[in-house]
């Protein structure tokens, strides 16, 4: 990128970025592992080639992989004995980086180390590690993740796999019932891999005790290493093309009567005995299922982290792009105006940058909170791990449907530019498509968070005070004032509706703002929490019917909670910022956050009396003054992201378009200088009227 | 497609739909021309194979094209002298239905046909025309249509190539002055191009009287007919690859002092004669330009066509999916629920299906108005093609984005599933991206259509009655009452909100909505032009500084205008139904476009006081029932479309899905009936507990 060359006069810039010290805050915990990872992804072995087909680009993404664990960069998560460095935290954030370089990368490791290892890392027993994670890990066995099946995606309970233990043999038998059953959207499954991690229902003695994991070979190692043919009883399906992460050999697997070992049975949760016998350390079936699938929230958080670095790129190539890019005449005869100028682009484009830091700075808490519950001593509770996976499924869905919404408009603020590949933002787009309905959908993702919320506002009643998913928060936090989350209050917020309406004379305040933010999510569970009370004496089909009636609210009471996590991260940030200029501009910034979605949710506020009409009308034209205020600042905001032109590999944002400007502009200048100018019609014509009066 | 194999009883079905009925009345005017052309939408030869690569894909689609000239599909709004059956309405109608083959079959035939051929024709004298239009018309001369330059895209009248008239020689020198000034995204311009209609500045005599089009050739023709080097002083680039339409050779063109022959200047509304001389039937320079730009405005009159088609293909694909596809068993324990049963299906896809409906109807005014003033005697006039630009301004902008909106639910809703290219929605989406933005980006159109707005609301003070756009509808209507469109009415509107608010009560009423909608507009219009009064007597730059800070409540009430319009063609299509049940359930899905528009502008009714808060919080709920009523109709009503599988071509809309589901459930049925089911865990640990009660 290169700078804005002037910033129009009309603009009162009353403070400045230090942008290195911003770059600096915004890299964070993790900073040293952030920048070892940037260097591989602008690494020429790492990054795309947006020219390969498909099968090129599947290959060349293996070989990419294998230099990413030759130069160790993947194994951090895992236990110091493997060869990791037991460095949950660390581990993610490196691996975020990576999408610079290509999403396809990045998702054929995650498969790799973020699921297939991961599985095994967390699922089995300290000798299984043992036994199968080094190979896994050193890449030695590329493995698919076989969770999904065709008939059953985000409701994994359901599954339809069976794995059923044989008494005279010892061993079990997986099996694929039926069409529905078939694994698939495996990464590694149609080509590259020769083992899974294969859930199914474990079944022992007629009892059904849901679903485990189990590593299952499923193709031939060659002698050179490479993968050879499927083995007896698996079947395998290539997904073909699809919208994106076409490097990805995705595929379906099917399994035959396949006999498994007991002892590739994953045992940290559930065993059984020689004789059949079914033995867990967790009783509940229910809490079982969940604390397995809990200790998989990895890819949640990263996929997080990871929408936030394409938000980043998709911002940083249209603000450069607006701010060298000039279109049509208003203002002068002879000046073009810069997009960036214009109020419909400073719409698009500075909210959304507002959103980005937002979710950026919740990121950070996230990533604490998973690095606390995997690697910090004493950290692993049910209740941390609750509030992680309720923190990771409130953030996932958010991000990455802004990710998309920052590539698409950041492409249709770059016109016709926006749509060529060399300037990445649409194939970084079509990559990106399919991380909002996997790893859970973001809409089943919500709707999990929504129980949550009225879980918890349940436990109020029954004296449990305050919000689980605070709790590690405030624990962090210096000032625990500042950290009173949703339904930490007294049930009376409906009936307190004047004091609030008074409170929001300010909306610049930030008391004010925590408080619409979060008397919204608190108002919004309440509702549905007293709407779906009839639904503990209905029937199980009345009852359903019930919660389906008020499913919407349900989520949008937890985006509405997301909101408020965001608003508080970035808030909590703040107080971390000691430069004056830097905190004054991120203030307006936080600021147009909350404001932003106050305006879009407006009518609720107006609805439920919270703003008054007068005051509501407000919220729109303070948002315009903010974005005059922030317009000055909007090139150093996403320079400190500190992504450069070989990360973002945009050719619009190299500066060539300032290039073009300026030679255009020294053209005419020199014209008129000359006097060579062809005069215009019109100007013509009016000299000719004038002339006749 | 399947249909749904059940209803669940707690619909009630109190009409049906006579799909056979309703498909007639979509098809409207031109059924027979859409019908030939889904012909040649499911010919083997010219669909598109996926599995091509870009240069494949590229030579495939110029296959194709001289398919489709050779069986004259695409010749029908040319002169019926040079072959073409003086039918603008049914060429265009034709054409939107080509995009369910491939978009960039369609639109590389926009290029050729659309664009070059339809400026020759448009801007030629007949001498011209019979000249130049045959060897396009029939492909012999395949044609870039070079308008847009890097530097400008939807600012045509500042283009920087130049067109200088030489006296002595008594030609025309072409030239391309600087980098910025390359045209660029223009299709035929990579490969395939042998001429192009380039737009420049026309200078003669010292005097530029603004963009003029030129017919250039560009590359020689072999022997063979087929495409050659480039002409002398002529410059290509290669765009390579796009976010989509990559069967479509786009790229650059630059001329280095090209002579061009005096006779080739196209001469409809400008000539040059031998010594020099300019003259035009047009005397304004300003109205010759718009004129020439707007004989050009079937591109965008297709493009709302073609836009229509692919939200049609992403519904037909995502509501037959939702039919079918069971997921998660709330309200039983054996039976998974249908997708479309869930309350956030439904809101994801009902009221985007009423948007489409009413999209569809207001395309087919669209094509009316563009048929009348092209191929219908005395109406082509400047009022009737000011309201012709103005009425495409409006609707291309509102169903490009509707459909990028409904490919990507349809996508969201189908899960992984949605993500293979074997489904096509992901595909579809890449090529319908550019649409948004070419044709005239869709903000800038909608500032247009503010602007159009802003001046009959001024024209209204100098006593021309009524809105010109609505002019041809009420003439079309037999009932003009039903077609009062925005600023008919006097100006007291915003003091009369009283009576405003108290009509609306009862939303489900014709008249409510239509006031409502109607309100809105008026009121918008009539605020942003009190605010930019003081204008008038600013020095340049302060009137366009206050007319930026207006610029988005502008475009917003344009938006307001197109929901209004399309409200209108809806409602208006509805008094030509007349089944009885078709007619009823048309008529709740035009209520959930009225109450899906207003909703999604609460905030703004309310600080307005056109509703009151109590009215408001009905609308969603009255929403909700709406949504509950016509779900039993949802697969009916995309059934009509007349979308059969050979020309949705996604696998999972053809029923591979509920083949799935049935061999799943009989699976389960019969294990459940041989009572060799494993008991669960879960419900083992309940019968003990209770045993030991």
């Amino acid at each position: 990128m290169t700078a804005v060359d002037q910033t129009p006069a009309t603009h009162q810039v009353t403070a400045k970025i230090d942008k290195t010290y911003l770059e600096d805050k915004l890299l964070g915990r993790w900073k040293d592992l952030r920048l070892i990872a940037r260097g591989f992804a602008r690494d020429p072995r790492i990054i795309r080639d947006p020219s390969l087909g498909m099968d090129e680009h599947r290959e060349r993404v293996l070989e990419q992989l294998k230099i990413l664990v030759s130069e160790a960069q993947v194994l951090r998560a895992f236990p110091e004995r493997l060869g990791g460095s037991d460095d949950s935290g660390g581990g993610i954030a490196g691996f975020e980086e990576l999408l610079a370089a290509d999403p396809s990368l990045q998702i054929k490791a995650g498969v790799q180390w973020g699921l297939f290892c991961a599985a095994i890392h967390h699922l089995s027993t300290p000798e299984q590690q043992d036994r199968l994670l080094g190979a896994a890990m050193r890449l030695e066995v590329p493995g698919a993740f076989a969770m999904t099946e065709i008939g059953h995606g985000s409701d994994v309970a359901s599954i339809a796999t069976t794995a059923t233990f044989n008494e005279d043999s010892g061993d079990f038998t997986l099996h694929t019932p039926f069409r529905a059953a078939w694994k698939d959207y495996l990464g590694n499954a149609a080509l590259h891999g020769q083992a899974a991690v294969v859930f199914a229902q474990l079944i022992t003695k007629g009892v059904n005790h849901g679903v485990h994991a189990f590593y299952v070979p499923i193709r031939e190692q060659n002698e050179d290493g490479s993968t050879g043919a499927l083995l007896q009883g698996v079947s395998s399906e290539d997904d073909g093309l699809k919208g994106g992460l076409n490097g990805i050999d995705n595929g379906r697997l099917a399994f035959d009567n396949v006999r498994v070992p007991r002892e590739n049975l994953l045992a940290r949760y559930g065993e059984v005995s020689a004789d059949g016998t079914y033995s867990s350390p967790i009783e509940s079936p229910g809490r079982r299922f969940f604390t397995m699938l809990g200790s998989l929230v990895q890819g949640r958080v990263s996929l997080d982290g990871a929408a936030g670095v394409a938000s980043k790129i998709a911002l940083t190539t249209a603000i450069t792009y607006g701010n060298q890019r000039r279109q049509f005449n208003g203002a002068s005869d002879t000046e073009e105006t810069v997009l960036m100028d214009y109020q419909t682009h400073q719409r698009r484009l500075l909210p959304l940058l507002a959103e980005v830091y937002a979710g950026h700075f919740a990121h950070d808490r996230l990533l604490d909170l998973f690095h606390a519950v995997f690697s910090e001593e004493g950290m692993d509770t049910p209740e941390s791990r609750e509030d992680l996976e309720t923190l990771a499924a409130t953030l996932k869905p958010v991000s990455t449907w802004r990710a998309l919404h920052a590539l698409q408009t950041a492409r249709e603020a770059c016109g016709g530019a926006g749509f060529m590949t060399e300037n990445r933002l649409v194939q970084l787009r079509q990559d990106m498509d399919i991380y909002v309905t996997f790893e859970g959908d973001n809409t089943v993702l919500l709707q999990l968070v929504g129980k949550r919320l009225l879980t918890d506002y349940a436990k109020q009643f029954k004296g449990i005070t305050g919000m689980n998913m605070a709790r590690f928060v405030i624990d962090r936090a210096a000032d625990t004032v500042l950290y009173r989350t949703p339904l930490n209050r007294a049930v009376q917020s409906i009936a307190d509706t004047g004091r609030r309406a008074r409170s929001a004379n300010e909306l610049r305040d930030e008391e004010t703002q925590r408080e619409l933010l979060t008397d919204r999510v608190e108002t919004m569970v309440e509702k549905v929490a007293a709407a779906l009370r009839p639904a503990a004496k209905m029937s199980q089909a009345d009852g359903a019917a019930l919660f389906n009636e008020h499913q919407s609210e349900l989520i949008e009471a937890a985006k509405a909670h997301a909101d408020l996590v965001q608003w508080e991260a970035f808030t909590k940030a703040l107080r971390d910022i000691e430069d004056p200029g830097t905190h004054s501009v991120l203030v307006a910034l936080r600021d147009l956050y909350a404001l932003s979605r106050i305006e879009a949710n407006l009518a609720w506020y107006l609805i439920n009396g919270r703003l008054s009409t007068q005051r509501a009308e407000t919220v729109t034209s303070y948002i315009n003054r903010l974005l005059t205020r922030l317009r000055p600042h909007a090139q150093d905001l996403i320079e400190a992201f500190g992504l450069d032109d070989e990360l973002v590999r945009a050719t619009i944002a190299t500066g060539v378009e300032q290039k073009r400007q300026d030679e255009a502009r020294e053209y005419y200048r020199k014209q008129r200088a000359s006097g060579d100018a062809p005069i215009s019609e019109k100007t013509l014509a009016k000299a000719k009227r004038a002339t006749k009066r």
